[in-house]
């Protein structure tokens, strides 16, 4: 158990951008809140899984919604509480703790809100190691644990409670929910006992996404390009080093919201020792698929991140604009995430890619980086970048 | 207190046709679904709202959406029992007694439904005495009742609890959860005591609906022409006799969806008496206004109906089609419903006609049918007419 600090969100924030691989919603607003909360109800702890008793109730709370809504509809602050709340009246039992359902982009801070203003600690670790746009995509629910009771709760004070044993019709009209509240709105699901959060959940999220937030602010002082550092942060963790796959420029980019979705794509021209290859990075909030000259390279689960060259900085989709000079890494998801089960809901064939097998990145693509993935560019990432 | 039997929901369901004035759905599938419950667990008593105590709870039961998908979507049957029993875990107590929201279309058999299942009588009264197509247009929303908690309960065992003290935004979350849980569902809103229920509620209009069956069914035996005895059979209730406003035949239908609502309008040129006069209906789900030569001569809250001219059956507006023969008459709205803060809700204002103050049907149009609101074709509707 440790406590977390206003610096120790703004470093959140950096690294949920990147684990939101382009979707999740920009973590700024979250992060005004989460520390905003703190700054008024007192600090935050943050408890490793283990620290947990099997039979504690885990209550995870998160947004629910258009992320780019929420900087004009900005939440109220209490959304999350009384969604908590309203969850231990339906339970008939207090919270030991709550966790993130997602950690990266918006959904890494919304926890700290609610912890905050209820006195709960945080669980560090979540439900998918990463950004997805929908609430079966959890490895809560790959793994069994039923997402309701759920409360969604708006901005004026509304309380729904949705139950069903199907976590997909749960999506669903919560979904609708959420769009009649306005866009967005706080939600708690997947209430579950201690035991089921250290069974399903992919641990030490936060902590990771404070690691990467480190790695991107620190690396000037260390010496190591930004991008480099960011591969180097996952190392040593459940997911394994990070693999930069291109650098280019953005040459054109297409988005498009469909069904309440931005999907669309990205188009890199290489630049350096890319150059004269292409890469194009397909997107439903999230980006899905990394496909360099026309043939796949990285695939969700796994992790495709764009990160701005120079300073390493996530770009998400919605701030994706001709001309920048993006490298695109990729992070191989933890092994909880590639189970067959796991695939069936957030495989490439679950965002309509049916034809496309998923290949672990750092396997399938060893022919561009070598035997045992390690990157040809690898000096290159080694060397310090001028400051800007 | 008296026992409702398959007959008297047989005749119910004609009267509700009629109280629907061209909404609220064909009574037919719900009539079906009460008739079958009732068989299956034994007979339903209908209570006067005088014999409700104070404190007891009334949970009043409805469809909620559109009433064509049921056709093609049919309720499983106990969706109006999960509600209920979702609800009295929600307040942590026990129903007394279930009641409509609506006496006017489907929604005068749901209770039926529910009542049967869940061993509960109907009390005989609702919040509207007619039909209406959103939450708030409901009289235990003008006097004060709150909406929620309200359940809304799918067929699949879905069951959504909306808590808000605003039974706008009750309406307008509700009516998204309806459209995600496939265009219909079934709904407990307004929990009341019995205190509340006898100050808030239209009484008798179960038992209105179906004496007005009776009516229609029975008057051929009487020698009375059967739309004669539909207007006689409000005479001694709380709404006031019915008033013929025209006979014609219809030759034009424009109806188109919008944002939900059939809304559209109906022409019909005079016919016997009429002859050389047009009468325009326009409606939303029900008829909202009646001109005759450009002159309104009816309007909501008032009860329009269309009638079919010789059995006088009630015509919804789906059905209505060019060539029929139609007596459209008017059903003076009781004065509970004509209330300051009852006609904000539901005043032609409330439907666009910002310029159309409400003028009571009985006395407004007194020019038209003599001092006393006595219809000039009162003869004819007197001679029996010949069996079909």
């Amino acid at each position: 158990m440790r406590e977390v600090t206003a610096g120790d969100l703004d470093l959140l924030a950096i690294g949920a951008a990147i684990l939101g691989t382009g979707g999740g919603g920009d973590p700024f607003i979250g992060k005004v809140m989460a520390q905003q909360a703190i700054e008024e109800e007192g600090p935050v702890l943050l408890m490793d899984p283990d620290e947990l008793d099997d039979d504690a109730l885990v209550l995870p709370t998160a947004m629910m919604g258009a992320p780019t809504v929420m900087v004009e509809k900005v939440p109220e602050g209490m959304e999350a509480v009384r969604a908590l709340r309203a969850e231990e009246r339906r339970l008939g039992r207090k919270a030991d703790a709550t966790s993130p359902i997602e950690c990266g982009g918006v959904n890494s801070q919304i926890p700290f809100v609610a912890a905050a203003r209820a006195r709960l600690p945080v669980v560090d670790g979540d439900g998918m190691g990463r950004a997805f746009p929908e609430l079966q995509m959890e490895t809560f629910h790959v793994y069994g644990v039923r997402g309701t009771p759920a409360v969604v709760a708006d901005e004026r004070g509304a309380l729904v409670t949705i139950e069903t044993e199907d976590n997909f019709l749960l999506e669903w009209i919560a979904r609708g929910v959420t769009i009649r509240m306005g866009g967005h709105a706080m939600l708690v699901d997947y209430p579950m006992s201690g035991a089921e959060f250290k069974r399903t959940a992919i641990r030490g999220t936060i902590s990771m996404g404070i690691a990467i937030g480190e790695a991107v602010a620190g690396a000037h002082k260390l010496g190591v390009h930004p991008v480099e550092a960011v591969c180097a942060a996952t190392q040593d963790t459940i997911y394994g080093r990070g693999i930069p796959l291109f650098e280019g420029k953005v040459v054109d980019v297409e988005r498009r919201t469909r069904e309440g979705f931005a999907v669309g794509h990205a188009l890199l021209q290489g630049l350096g020792s890319h150059e004269g290859s292409q890469l194009e990075v397909r997107f439903q909030n999230e980006n899905l698929v990394a496909i360099r000259d026309g043939q796949t390279i990285a695939s969700v689960p796994d992790l495709i991140c764009l990160l701005d060259s120079e300073r390493a900085t996530g770009i998400t989709t919605e701030r994706l604009r001709y001309g920048q000079r993006v490298t695109a890494i990729g992070i191989p998801t933890p092994e909880i995430m590639r189970s067959e089960e796991a695939l069936k809901v957030w495989g490439p064939a679950a965002f309509g890619y049916d034809d496309l097998a998923f290949h672990p990145l750092e396997r399938g693509f060893a022919n561009y980086y070598g035997e045992h993935g390690v990157p040809l560019e690898k000096e290159k990432y080694l060397k310090p970048s001028p400051r800007p």
